[in-house]
């Protein structure tokens, strides 16, 4: 007979209640942490050696009792994926065979532009998807890589980040979909949905404020207050639990008014379980249960911080038992902390692993590829195909002011900048590239992929392509602008490539830790450019960047942005370059005139924004929701209602046509402006949007249905609230291009919004 | 017999009750706002012109119901402070006369550094009165600039500023005392005694927040949460109001988390009269209650502002009669807003001018200066003196790397920069002939005052001085860059003297909408610089600046910061250069190092300091408290208390000891450092110092009296508490320059601070 909690047949309340009667304190412990391994020469698990972790003892019995979550097996260095398998069900069948009750780890891994694995596809960075403002393309893509990392034997992965971009200088900026609340919330809902429903368990991060930390350095304290934290940073992740079904949360570091997240129960438990409802497990961000003490000094132990974490609602500490393991073990058995707090949590782990069939009598160490036992292809065709969609879609043309786009006939092109020929250039700093790459740069490289000199060559095989690099990404040498400045002479035109080169904890120019002081193009690239436009040839600059850099005082022909676009982005770019690729990404970011001046953003109220009292002017260079195309999309046919109930909608709609002689997608936008509230609002605030892509001559109507919860904000009763009174509805191609203003009474009473439904705004498309 | 209301036997609540009593509602709005008026040609008053101001009727019929306050009819133009006496004694004469009742105005006036008027001394801005660490000096000045305002009539100062810096980018950072809420409160303590000792109301500005708004753009949103509210912003506030007696309060403009401060019932109110109990008036900032309609947009009409910022506790508008005028008047009459709040203002405001004896049967309009008759000297020897003190006090040698001063044997000197020759440099936007000057450049100078250069040549009389411009503050004119470098050549030393020019809304690179998008020195000076410090002689670089600027990257002999030192400020600085007097002035502000990176604080919990996961160093160049001698002290025999309860005290003491060979001052500085508690402590924050004034060779034992208040912290429940355990006192001589470190058990139970007294270290000094 079956034992209770292994019998598939019963309920899960009652098999997980069954086998945490069973288990030891330690055993429980031991569900309750992670541990970071790597695979050793031998191609056995073991501990990794982290620079922040702590030693640990041997493996057989550091896992005696268990272990909750295995970090990374596929992620700290290269390894064949066939292999990386094999280890891992290996490991698997080990700690089921020597364990008490033989219960499986969760295996996670990071999965924020693709499985940051050797060989995986290497997706477009999230600031990259904001661009495309494209939900379905972005669903597909996560569920694709959640397949992937499914067949290898992977359970949980580390994505989306939902965090709302709110100072650019901020390395993670990669990392953010974009500054809108909306566009974050709807494509990270589009994430998370693809992702679970591959099998693979979102984990939403980083729960809450990381992303407004001072001056943007990384781990810096945030100063918000509640207000704007419910309206900006928390609706993104009640739209990706609810929309997509998130099974995991992750605290975010940094603190937000002197509290850490990972020590808030009001956050972790209160709103997060409590009002919205969430049963999931909450995961602590790598080593934050340690930082409590070590780094925010409101634990004076390891214990102590594990005391906070625990009773705040970290459910599992990431990847160490620095804190979870015998520390809060001494403060169970002395009573200090109640066991019925290690109870919860351990009930929400096993909980997961049951649904997971983790659980489950014969359950299969095996992946599907171990099963298989071929080589594994992390990067086939189709996931390719996705890659240079998802580019080819977030290529965003800022500006064609030279009309030199598209390049019909490109004669001598100089392909010149630090970002030119280096394939680093075109990935974010969690593609398993760069993520490894400075530990291993021989094999860094597991993918097919074109540096823009390459694919400029093969878009162009007619033309005679020059190069040069000029300058590194960083750093002050100079000795090749001169030789940059000889070639470009030379040219036809100059495909300026400039950007970032992203990294980890400084080593890099974005990504984690890689912040920056201003928003000044890095290193000398700058004055590259500037040596470029000088000369008397048309420059296209090319940006392959993890943030917005400032563009106030360069008038170069044309202005490609491509943020990192992946291992099919150099293609991409140069499709667009051709005119092969018609270009239909908007920004997500505005692009800041200056390099000073931050943090901006397009979310201003009256006084936050130009006009003011102030000598520093913090319009964009090129505003929010922007992005040209080779054609041209007239809107017209506008209609809307008069009114609508603060609990009912209204609808909006317009003919948008795409006039010019080739087909073509625009992003259509709906704004919102709150004439007058009972708080300060944003003067425009994203409230819909749809991608419609149009045949030349082609027409299509599109229509809104706006509930008045999305002109809800939080009052300050600090409830979320539908006022009465007038509202404009903005209908238009960017924020400041806007072609309809329709003013709209919403009417009957006043209405607090619940966390019940969600704040989305359908939209029609029709062909007419 | 008297009127009740005249009669100065009577109780004052019984006198105004008894008016009010009497008022038309016309009459009592007309008490609720202030009209900003100017001299005519005529020498009359007549409403002035200002860009903000809406179109007012004839004097006589405006005033026909009565009137409020004045504002400033000695800061609009240049006036002979006699003339000003006489048209303001001639105004109140008019508007007792021709009102039903008689009831003169509250004239109020600038008074940031020094009275703003026409002639007047001009003081040092408030941050150098930061850089003295000397409350008495401040206390001593603001009383003898109110006795010279009272003098000519007025009633109210607007001063003093009790921002606290948390972004040097704001262009009012000049306004401010410093960054540290301790330091602002006392010295902000020690002003407000002092100019309400001489009659005049002190008004304290700006409540709250204003000073961190996003970017440093003035007026723009406070990012904030209710913690750092209350233990920075709030403090210096409650401080001056407690121990200072200021019986005025000006709301801020610049809304925190979404909510205006002239609308926020629960800041004005609330706290400051239930909490705080304050009785005086709270008056608006300068059109801040129109704002709430036509910035903010949380009201629709005049009228709907007025009724917000009426509930929320402004009590009066100034200087505009647009909202509180026929607006509220219409919504008193027809029901919609309680006459019993225009009455609870009303009896605010008649309360006031009942104890400054307006209501007074017989009261005479002629101030003292007019019942004289003689020519006014608004700048008299004593208040030079004054002046001069505090300008000595208050200069800073942040560096003498290359040991050049004092420059003993001078030589050839070469004073160099936009601000060598320029009498406007030297003082803040405040000041009188910069609050004006733009206007009236012709007549902006009143007062006797040398230029750097002047003072230069002065001190150095033996010295052959040579000077250039070198280049404007602001701007990117080059041309003067050669010439200033070809004289500082033939030098044996260069005072490169750069820096701000100060300004009202953009005129200019520091004062009140005058904000910086980074902290390089404005215009083409940091290139000015450089070529100087390539040249083969040696630089002291003298700053005349209002906020601190990056200097991270230059190597000069030695730096002298002055911020703005007013009109004896040049002798300072060019005795500071000799060694006539010998520096003692501490950094209120830290010095960055690059310009970007903003905003910092030396008040930075340990993740959001140094050595974090970022690439950027928020390290400063120098630090807070920072600043060198011509002397050396030593402090020794260190002691302190073990334990003190959380409601007692503990005593810390070290001998200070001038072990120099002449003269000077040590600011002896006590922080607190928690290692651990419930919520992210600053890892250092000035709790207590001294400035300590020693003959050569002499000591002093220096004792402060901690009391358990100065560890409070607001708690995650809102409330201030004190916490057991450790904590560590550090006594030094800079943030950075720590000399003894001493832990301290907080013993006892955790305790709730309440608002019945104020966190002040009592500090004794006993010479040894």
């Amino acid at each position: 007979m079956l034992n209770p909690w292994a019998d598939p047949g019963k309920p899960t309340g009652e098999r997980v209640a069954a086998l945490l009667a069973e288990l030891t304190l330690e055993e429980k412990l031991a569900q309750l942490v992670g541990v970071w391994v790597g695979i050793s020469e031998g191609e056995e698990v073991a501990p990794a050696q982290h620079e922040f972790a702590e030693p640990l003892p041997p493996w057989d019995e550091l896992t005696k009792p268990g272990l909750g979550q295995l970090t990374r097996v596929f992620g700290t260095g290269p390894v064949e994926p066939l292999v990386g398998a094999k280890v891992l069900a290996e490991t698997q069948r080990k700690l089921v065979a020597n364990t008490r009750f033989g219960i499986p780890a969760m295996a996670h891994e990071e999965c924020l532009s693709g499985f940051t694995a050797w060989q995986a596809t290497v997706f477009p960075t999230p600031l990259a998807w904001g661009a495309s403002f494209d939900p379905e393309t972005v669903e597909r893509m996560a569920r694709e890589v959640g397949l992937a990392m499914r067949d290898v034997g992977v359970h949980q992965g580390l994505a989306p980040v939902l965090d709302v971009t709110r100072d650019p200088r901020w390395g993670r900026t990669e990392e953010t979909i974009g500054e809108d609340p909306y566009l974050v919330g709807l494509l990270g809902a589009a994430y998370t949905k693809g992702l679970e429903s591959s099998g693979i368990v979102a984990t939403l991060k980083h729960f809450a404020g990381y992303s407004a930390s001072r001056g943007g350095r990384n781990h810096a304290p945030v100063h918000m207050g509640p207000r704007e934290f419910a309206d900006v940073v928390l609706p993104p992740f009640e739209m990706a639990l609810r929309l997509g079904g998130a099974r995991s949360v992750m605290n975010s570091y940094a603190e937000v008014d002197g509290v850490p997240p990972a020590a808030d129960p009001a956050l972790l438990t209160d709103l997060l379980r409590g009002q919205w409802g969430f049963t999931g497990v909450v995961v602590a961000d790598y080593f934050a249960v340690s930082f409590l003490e070590t780094a925010h000094a409101i634990a004076g132990s390891p214990g102590d911080a594990a005391a906070l974490a625990l009773a705040a609602g970290i459910d599992v500490e990431l990847p160490s038992v620095r804190c979870y393991g015998e520390p809060l073990a001494e403060l169970v058995r002395s009573g200090r902390v109640d066991e019925a707090l290690v109870d919860q949590a351990v009930t929400r782990v096993l909980t997961q692993k049951c649904e997971l069939g983790l659980l489950d009598e014969g359950w299969q160490p095996d992946s599907p590829a171990v099963l298989r036992g071929e080589p594994v292809d992390l990067d086939p065709p189709a996931l390719r195909d996705l890659a240079r969609t998802m580019a080819e879609r977030s290529v965003v043309l800022l500006d064609n002011a030279g009309d030199v786009l598209p390049l019909r006939d490109a004669g001598k092109v100089a392909v010149v900048g630090p970002c030119a020929d280096d394939l680093l250039a075109l990935m974010g700093c969690y593609a398993f590239p760069n993520h490894v790459g400075v530990q291993h740069p021989e094999v860094a490289l597991g993918v097919e992929m074109d540096t823009m000199l390459q694919a400029v060559r093969k878009e162009f095989p007619d033309a005679a392509v020059t190069t040069a690099k000029g300058c590194d990404v960083d750093g002050d040498d100079r000795s090749g602008l001169e030789d940059a400045v000889a070639v470009a002479r030379e040219a036809d035109v100059v495909l300026a490539v400039l950007g970032d080169r992203a990294g980890l904890f400084g080593r890099g120019t974005s990504g984690e830790g890689c912040d920056a002081e201003d928003l000044n193009l890095p290193g000398v690239q700058g004055e590259l450019l500037e040596r470029l436009l000088a000369l008397d040839v048309p420059v296209v600059l090319v940006l392959l960047t993890g943030r917005p850099y400032a563009l106030g005082s360069y008038r170069p022909a044309a202005i490609v942005q491509a943020f990192f676009p992946g291992e099919e982005g150099a293609g991409a770019v140069a499709g667009v370059l051709s005119g092969r690729v018609n270009p239909s990404g908007k920004l997500p970011v505005q692009v800041p005139r200056g390099p000073g001046g931050q943090p901006t953003t397009y979310l201003h109220p009256p006084l936050g924004g130009p006009g003011g009292v102030s000598s520093v002017d913090p319009s964009p260079a090129y505003p929010f929701g922007h992005g040209l195309s080779y054609t041209t999309f007239e809107l017209s046919d506008f209609a809307g209602g008069a009114q609508f109930p603060t609990d009912g909608e209204v609808e909006v709609s317009c003919l948008v046509r795409n006039t010019g002689d080739r087909a073509g997608a625009e992003v259509v936008q709906l704004y919102l402006h709150d004439p007058v509230a009972s708080v300060t609002r944003p003067v425009r605030q994203l409230v819909g949007f749809a991608r419609v892509e149009l045949e030349a001559g082609a027409a299509t109507e599109v229509t809104f249905r706006l509930h008045a919860d999305r002109t809800s904000f939080t009052g300050r009763d600090g409830k979320r609230v539908v006022e009465t009174g007038d509202v404009v509805l903005q209908v238009g191609c960017s924020s400041k291009d806007i072609r309809w203003e329709h003013e709209v009474a919403l009417t009957g009473e006043p209405r607090v919004v619940g966390h019940d439904r969600v704040l989305v705004t359908p939209v029609t498309t029709t062909a007419r």
